[in-house]
């Protein structure tokens, strides 16, 4: 019986080899039936943190699939391979925590296993490459007639590695939070929600007060880009529903000089004003 | 009835984050009978002017298909979302001028509508991110059995969004124009033809006068790069039959400093030598 | 009769444009039902040999295919394009090395033939872009009902231009040899092969004396780059089976200052020590 029509692949692999391609052949060769969704091969190397990130806010958005995912600085190390079940599709990757806010967006892993079964695996499986080796053979046969169950031993889906919750706070009508990503354009996502926003009163068409580092800003909160003029700061809810500062037809990231992980806090600078 | 077979797709989303992965899931849970050809997501963010060049020289080729491109940067404001049909194919965007160059060049718009029937869009709508949540999901409706006139109010085709047509003429025997893009190679595309380049007498084996900013150029119009030793200046018609100048195993743009929208003239230097 | 599902594709044509898309757009046409696995796009324009070393170490991971590959400086001159079977597969693209070590990875060249037959090119064939005029229009064919012979004149498989295959050797205990290619990590892969290392005695666990330039560096050689402290050397036999040098966590190309063709050479610097 074939289970999955999908197959998504992120990787810090680059595009510039032929690693992608290589664990693309080997997905062909297995599952001929299977279409594969690249959701990014552009992490920074080894930064399991922004893969976390960018596969948990694509997910809700793909069909259910088999979602391999690899940023892996510790391959080859005691590190394990893991199969984890959630929701209708399941994930595939080292147990480093880069699965795991996807897993929390899909409701939680209900099932995890150890990748121990080398039946399923290349025949010839190298140190450093368990994308091509281990993981997407892995994946390619649960897509096609492979059970779950026989990846390898079932674990505890306690014992798996999370990432920390990215942090966020609300105190004193102040949220508290951190740059989670930025993204091609130089938008700033923060940790803070959206529904954070609301919360704290702070809605659109009102300015908001953001500090961080040396920085002290009042910006308008408004629903798009184009509500500010060009070169103008602009705070805003984001697609993935987390509240973002861009400028509009610039890089904010660059501006403000914010990296991910630096601190942020937002309140409301001035009252709301209606129409 | 399936209607169509492919889907293009052109964004400046850019391919380090998840955004275009997003749009892939959306088409696939919609038509998952459908394949979609990328044309490219790295136009500069926000440069339509360069997003409709690439898609108009690329659509001659693709197959019919309903083609997504989304340069966006009035995304959430006033611009509407439209659907043009020219040709066999359909494009979905935003009507800022993006598709208005690959429409003409495949035969002009027949008809047109406004995107204003909800139904076709995802069920929740972000104001920063209609790719995923308006363009995709109509041109997947569309790719399956959504009629066109089902997108929402027809308008006439008159009043579309049109880029100006690339500046080119010709006067006393010199052809004037601008760069209008520039590639990988650092090869300089011009507005002007091939067809210009005859009508002012500058065929295969003659040498060029181009003029440039500060420069004044001779240099030899051949067939292909290697006509000139490396590292050489070269003009030639390009596949997309502009004349383009390159420098034979370097990049031309950086050489001359030329961006587009740089006014150029060529005229004829020499005699053309027969051989 | 369909002959193949598969097509690779490996170009310096850049992701920016709409190059890719066009090729695609041309296969899709002439053979939908193949599908095309990307090798990658982004060798660097006109390095022959290192879209040869791309290729080589990535194919044996696809699955039978024509396989396109296009890094032509000499596009539109006097070398001619070709199609060539090794093993199950066919290779298609311009005669200057660049399939050559791809070709003997696969078993060698059966047969070969000159791409004379311009029926199975676009009707229109410009000079600069054969990619899209000619290569992926014949292998298009080949994937459909065209037999390899109707590709043009048949060639003596021994007149195929093939680069040197990469240099190195075994003297007094010494390997040397050169750095064949750099990956996006940074990692620095030697012509030097695994093989190559156990027969200088030198295993895992063992210290090796690495001299390049005016390094002479003593570097752990491990399985994985885990197996150092973040920021320190290690070698290994990578996932090509060639000796290769990293930095965990780190760039080693740049560390060392080692580009493609530098001369490297290896040797045991300490007795292998057993657990």
């Amino acid at each position: 019986m074939t289970r999955f029509r999908y197959l998504s692949f992120l990787t810090d692999y680059g595009l510039e080899d032929g690693f992608v391609a290589a664990c693309r052949g080997v997905a062909a060769r297995i599952a001929p039936h299977a279409s594969i969704i690249d959701v990014t091969h552009l992490i920074p190397p080894g930064d399991v943190r922004r893969g976390a990130a960018v596969l948990a806010q694509t997910v809700p958005y793909l069909p259910t699939a088999v979602h391999v995912a690899v940023v892996d600085p510790g391959v080859g190390t005691a590190r394990r391979g893991v199969a984890v079940a959630a929701g209708d599709s399941v994930f595939v990757g080292p147990d480093n925590g880069l699965l795991s806010w996807a897993v929390a967006a899909s409701g939680g892993a209900a099932r995890a296993f150890s990748l121990t079964n080398r039946d399923l695996w290349l025949a010839s499986v190298t140190a450093t490459f368990h994308g091509r080796d281990i993981f997407m053979p892995v994946a390619a046969h649960l897509a096609g007639d492979a059970e779950l169950s026989a990846t390898g031993a079932e674990i505890d889906v306690a014992d798996l590695v999370t990432l920390p919750v990215p942090e966020r706070l609300i105190r004193d009508s102040i949220a508290e939070g951190e740059v989670l990503t930025v993204d091609r354009f130089g938008n700033v996502q923060l940790t803070i929600t959206a529904s954070d926003a609301a919360e704290i009163g702070l809605e659109s068409g009102a300015s908001a007060l953001i500090r961080c580092g040396r920085h002290r800003l009042t910006v308008p909160y408004r629903d798009v880009f184009g509500a500010v003029a060009p070169g103008e700061l602009v705070a805003y809810a984001d697609s993935a529903g987390l509240v973002s500062i861009a400028v509009n037809g610039g890089d904010a990231a660059q501006r403000l000089g914010l990296p991910p992980g630096a601190r942020v806090s937002i309140s409301v600078a001035s009252p709301t004003i209606r129409p």
